[in-house]
């Protein structure tokens, strides 16, 4: 789907301004994740996959963090302003979805 | 490489035994991170994008402590039973693993 | 300073209403450090200590989740309501916690 | 307990020359926590409390990865030497401690 597509039917979301920059990331996390499973099949010394996978989790935080960051100065704020149950709905779906992240 | 290969060439890890139960798991990893890029490219809500990176966080830590202990069990007590410098060397690395683990 | 001297000073936080239940925690919590330092004191086994660490740890991050989810609730929601430029380094700050929580 | 008593008694273990490191690190964490209860109290700004907790967390994470290098290079690896299977269950105990520091 063409970010075009993506405008015409409307689903617009904190990160959406960023969507290019996110999917270059996620699709260098799902590269480094296909070089871990390679390390393994090659028989890689355990500590050398390790490292690699502490990578690939501390760039799957980092865009975790920034997803959210986008989140809460888009969605949640405008659910703020809107004003409403929605509101804080908003907040406690934030704060499980920051619960599963510090976890 | 193959399993044979693997054998022939001698790289024997602690993680050998379990070789292709780890190699499952991280084609599984390889295939939830390329779903995430999907949702995002289908502008999928900001919090489910964020689920779905604490489910691959989640299966990537357990992947890495079952690593871990492998390593503990197999690479770490060999050397230890060796004793030497290089015991000491391996318990340094594996601590320095755990550091970024734990991070 | 009692409860009612801090509405007189009018320090309204997003943890107010529940000051007196946070006060509990915290203070189980400096308990269970000393009780830590206790442990290594008396020599206790490496794994208890270990043990004890993790819970008050665990018991540090509910807290932090908790006050969290109170500023974003209040703090943060206040400021996006009056909005302005204030309103973005309320987010700015709030996730920077989360980062330092996360990290 | 002193020192003496300690040595006296005989319970050694993996942290037991550096104790009386500890024994600081712990007592000032001890005092950092009674801070935050102090802060909260005092009606301290959120955000200020969330970054005493995380430094707070920070210094017990330290300590954790201090006992458990010290725990690795002495305690599972006397029994390492030692064999048996208590080798095994000393490796499968630290792994737990491991588990849960990941948490």
């Amino acid at each position: 789907m063409t970010e075009t597509a993506q405008v015409v039917t409307g689903h617009q979301h904190g990160y959406t301004p960023e969507k290019a920059a996110y999917l270059r990331r996620l699709r260098l996390i799902e590269g480094q994740a296909r070089g871990i499973a390679r390390m393994v099949e090659e028989d890689a010394y355990c500590i050398d996959v390790l490292t690699q996978i502490s990578a690939v989790t501390s760039a799957l935080k980092a865009v975790s963090l920034g997803l959210l960051g986008d989140h809460l100065a888009h969605c949640v704020a405008d659910a703020t302003r809107a004003g409403g149950p929605e509101a804080e709905e908003k907040i406690d779906e934030a704060m499980a979805a920051i619960k599963r992240l510090v976890k």
